[in-house]
């Protein structure tokens, strides 16, 4: 491929352009493609259901949330604008400054550009939401705690986090069976897939996603303080929630 | 992009994968890259619709099909399947592996591998079908003649080309006007495209396909024996019928 096509915030003009449109199906889709050639596509109108449209995964994390709530990856908001509506406290959280703009059209009153590492603890939070699979947010062996941290820093006595992720080793093996091994050889996680997001001509940076088994989670609350308190499952996908240990006060 | 993912039947393993899923809408995608990063994706479910679900184009342009007929470019055979049913005598003709293998599956009695230039003319026909956009198999301003003599060869007196194709100027310019621009610039037709398809670990060599406007179209059969007798246009795309002129005996 020649090098014309920009990196951007492809991820954030999708939103745009989709919500822009009046959200037609069939027309605008998130273009995922991984660092050995893998791609895949979904319609990008999945991004603004509504909880009838959720995946049941995520409507059953969502529905735990409770107190002042940060909404990590908040995307278009499908999240956080019916929690805004039903009353909740909610701060949507994103690094795309496209996708916050969607947000704001759509009457979401609270969003933060950044990630939970950007944000000062004078406002703290009960829930965290990592809905939509953005357990994989988590990026890594070593960033995963660095998130944790984070998140536990921003949090009240008695806070969550609801998530939403994918396990690797529950995919189809001829297609991503030789991108794990690979993974393993080199130290990484199974699921630490190299992703970017691709939009008409305009591609995001390369980023870390983690596709993390629960067992995985679990490994990876060890010394943060948060622990792994309830999961449900839906073949390759699940929820997590996770709770501060009683002795692991906000810092 | 690392060198893992392998060049192949990309649209042939797309086709097969969908129909062998039972056509599930959402699932499946056509991801088409340009080779200047322009990415797009086309829910597979379209290459499999019957008459009811084709571009008005496109219809228009089969109804007209008559007498013997080849489908250049056959796909899973969504133009070809509804002609035998009505008793039509078609061929389809891919380049794909597994296209055929599916057109087979959904029942087409006749199909070949290769090109128009690949078939002897033995067996001539009165109608040729590139719909489906697949005036763009005319790829270039050099190979758009080499094709239309290769089907002169193999018609019957009288025989007429049924196209649907996109005017490249009619494009989002935003998007599509500094390629067109540089395709200018080193010589090309203005819409030669130059793409891959993409499905999983796989992707097509890259081959160039032509998004040709009306009167350039007319322009390029110039001593081809073919001239446009009819079009249609709906937005930027667009049907033409073309016929062989009196004096243009088949070869």
């Amino acid at each position: 491929m020649s090098s014309e096509y920009m990196i951007g915030d492809a991820w954030g003009e999708l939103l745009r352009d989709c919500h822009a449109a009046g959200l037609p199906a069939g027309r605008y889709y998130e273009i995922c493609e991984r660092d050995d050639g893998y791609i895949s596509a979904y319609d990008a109108v999945g991004f603004f259901e509504g909880p009838g449209g959720w995946p049941p995964l995520d409507r059953w994390a969502c529905e735990q949330a409770r107190g002042r709530v940060l909404d990590v990856g908040v995307g278009a908001g499908r999240f956080s604008l019916p929690l805004q509506a039903d009353g909740v406290d909610v701060v949507g959280l994103d690094v795309s400054p496209g996708a916050l703009k969607v947000c704001a059209e759509r009457g979401l009153g609270s969003t933060v550009r950044g990630t939970a590492g950007d944000l000062d603890d004078m406002r703290r939070f009960d829930s965290f939401l990592l809905l939509g699979k953005n357990l994989g947010l988590l990026e890594s062996r070593e960033q995963g705690p660095r998130l944790l941290a984070a998140l536990r820093r921003l949090a009240r006595p008695g806070a969550r986090i609801l998530g939403t992720g994918v396990d690797p080793y529950l995919l189809d093996g001829a297609v991503h069976g030789a991108y794990l091994a690979k993974n393993r050889r080199h130290g990484r996680l199974s699921g630490q897939m190299r992703l970017r997001l691709r939009h008409l001509l305009t591609a995001t940076a390369w980023f870390d996603y983690l596709f993390v088994s629960p067992a995985e989670l679990s490994g990876m609350t060890a010394g943060t303080g948060w622990s792994v308190v309830d999961t449900r499952t839906d073949g390759a996908q699940y929820a997590a929630v996770l709770a501060l240990a009683p002795d692991a006060a906000p810092h």
